[in-house]
């Protein structure tokens, strides 16, 4: 506890949110539009993608207690929700704030600019109507949006019927979410292949992840014990990383099923509160995140635009364009290393040169923009002056983000 | 608990290791010598060899509490024993029964016949100066072996300061041993490399292993949850077997420590029942398992004097031998193949090509002994018989030993 850095109020997240946005738009989209940074990299960022709340993405097996844990956090239903012992969740359900209850369909929610599922069309039609905004009112949800999901099927069952891929949505929405809980029950684990590819699908995801051992009152201590430590065995295999995953043992429910036991009622009371503080603090964890990130974007697209623009200088004015730029593509790595001396960047920020070769094929060197000061003075002040002053706000000692900046 | 097949009493333990000591000396043996087994695979086994008591090899890092383990079972101190706060156990100890408390040096031990220790002196004086036997009276040593060892050092430490092939030592007495315990220690948990390294030396003998993660009211519940979940991660990652290693959450000391933590103490008595009670069943089922290990050791005489008599069979009686042996060498997996059809024997029973080859250099064919009928019925009658008859004792439903001989 002692070492947490000192998080800023709760309610600055929205504020943070909305100088971010002004802040990009202003000074940071005009570098990348000018030197065609979508072709390299992404999209810009839209208004609803910089605001969006923290997500929390739900994953697990059929039946693990998904759609019922959703339940206890905002004590109730959410439009369209089913229980069951069978497979019920047939859909993603995004679980969103709103003041009457109302579900959007994944088309309609596919094509809106205040929501931040733009991104879902490429999955297709049998995806979007397998996809529902589900708006209801919860104090809960106006800090974060939950993602139900439907259960991870085993092996073919998931392809055939699924008819989308599965487990590229779930990619998706792990990268856009701050917090992943992967669900397991206490009272029948087991952990299936298709769970496990799901699990390496979160690869470069794993400090987002969170494990919740439900149903942990359906065994007594001992055998909780048990499984528990098979659980934790089969993880270390599958999660490469070395630091140990957290796990939260727990029950959720909304009312306490009468064979529960309660040997460890206290452990599951302590490990719940540990997991209910975790969500409470997102929305803040979620800020600095969220600074973090347009500060590496705003880099990126800094080392992006003397790249280009470097290699539009290089160009011939007249005659024999075509084989210079054949010959810049060709000697790309040098061209990288004149840049990082040129303008002192990191060789760290530098992409692949093997991708951005590919990328370079599409276009005219001729036609890019030249180095323009004006345009990168003001990136640079973003960098070096607004962005850092958001950051002030967050205390500064063990602030991950200084070193980013500095 | 239904599915474990019933064991026979525990007296019978060593009436068992008088029978097998006796079936082996008539009936096996011979095969062995007269076929040359001992260069090919191992040394004739001795009556001390067989009628050993059930090993248990306790094994960790230093003060994970392993010394206070053994007198916690034996209820009092064993002669020479030390614990503390530092690396304190400096030697290998066996801890046998006696009837008076009395040591046996390492050299002294080696050479004994009666004592299951004469293997020892490949590892040299460095390591028998390290090495005792303990006597003291204990109606527990009266069923079983308790190897101390020196707690696991970091690195360099382990290599220098000893003075003897540390792995290679364990290996030596894991090979042995029915039970293997290994220690962690709840309160400072870390898995050093050298306690990899040490857990890779058991590879083999997976299902022999049991985690003792000792200490356990040292730290509270939730801790403990904590500390035992890393273990199994890292456990999970070390050992590469799919099947969940047992892991006992205990804490083992003669006088409870004013600072223990009460929260989990039904548990860790549950746990520590549970593992009592394997300690109880390991002369039973150490008993099966040593009939097993006789019957493998008779099919594999019995294959060895086949192949032997074999080779020894298509050598010429006059001129050419050197030229035929030579051939015999180089054909050898297909004179494998006539020695399977001939005499039908599995063709998982034989050993590999590459190395028998390689043994048979130190041999001239022609010396070798002829396949003698009565020699190999006399064995063939231990397994169709004799053997067979031992194990009858112990209920046949569920019964390994059951495909082995049929
Ligand atoms: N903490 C709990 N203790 C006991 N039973 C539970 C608990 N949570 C959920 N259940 C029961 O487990 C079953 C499955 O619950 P639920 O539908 O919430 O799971 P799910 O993970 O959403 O499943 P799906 O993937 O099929 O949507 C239901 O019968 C529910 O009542
Ligand atoms: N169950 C326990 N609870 C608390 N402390 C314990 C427990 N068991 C042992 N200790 C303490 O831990 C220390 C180390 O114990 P011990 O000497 O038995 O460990 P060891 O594994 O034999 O160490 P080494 O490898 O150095 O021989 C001692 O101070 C002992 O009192
Ligand atoms: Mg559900
Ligand atoms: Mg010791």
């Amino acid at each position: 506890e002692g070492s947490r850095p000192p998080l800023p109020p709760k309610d600055t997240y929205d504020q943070v949110c909305r100088d971010l946005a002004s802040i990009y738009k202003k000074k940071i989209r005009p570098l990348e539009t000018t030197y065609n940074f979508e072709g390299f990299h992404s999209a810009p960022l839209t208004d609803s993608d910089i605001s969006a709340k923290p997500m929390v993405l739900l994953l697990g097996q059929y039946s693990t207690g998904k759609t019922t844990f959703i339940k206890h956090l905002i004590e109730g239903d959410y439009p369209g929700s089913h229980i069951g012992v069978e497979p019920t969740t047939d859909r993603f359900v995004a679980v969103m704030n709103g003041t009457t209850p109302r579900v959007i369909p994944g088309n309609a929610a596919a094509v809106s600019a205040d929501l931040p599922f733009r991104g879902l069309d490429r999955f297709g039609q049998a995806f979007l109507s397998r996809f529902q905004v589900s708006q209801c009112p919860s104090p809960l949800l106006e800090n974060m949006t939950l993602i139900d999901t439907p259960g991870i099927l085993a092996g073919n069952k998931q392809r055939i019927e699924r008819g989308y891929d599965f487990t590229k949505t779930i990619e998706w929405f792990a990268q856009r979410s701050d917090l992943i809980l992967l669900f397991f029950d206490s009272h029948k684990l087991d952990i299936s292949d298709e769970f496990k590819s799901s699990i390496y699908a979160l690869k470069g995801q794993e400090e987002k992840i969170r494990v919740i051992l439900n149903k942990s009152d359906m065994v007594d201590q001992q055998q909780l014990m048990r499984v528990y430590g098979a659980l934790m065995w089969s993880l270390g295999k599958v999660i490469q990383t070395p630091e140990v995953m957290r796990v939260f043992l727990g029950s959720f429910w909304l009312h306490r099923p009468s064979n529960a036991f309660e040997d460890c009622r206290a452990l599951l009371e302590a490990e719940q509160a540990d997991l209910l503080k975790d969500l409470r603090d997102l929305p803040r964890n979620a800020s600095i995140r969220k600074v973090n990130e347009i500060v590496k974007r705003a880099r990126q697209a800094k080392v992006h635009a003397y790249i280009i623009g470097h290699l539009r200088k290089e160009m011939p004015t007249v005659f024999g364009k075509k084989s210079k730029q054949r010959e810049l593509i060709k000697d790309l790595s040098s061209e990288f290393l004149k840049v990082q001396q040129l303008y002192s960047v990191p060789a760290g920020d530098f992409p692949s040169v093997a991708e951005f070769r590919k990328l370079l094929e599409a276009y005219k060197f001729e036609n890019f923009a030249k180095i323009r000061e004006p345009i990168l003075a003001t990136a640079e002040e973003a960098l070096a002056v607004d962005l850092p002053r958001i950051m002030s706000q967050f205390h500064q000692q063990n602030n991950p983000l200084l070193e980013l900046t500095q």
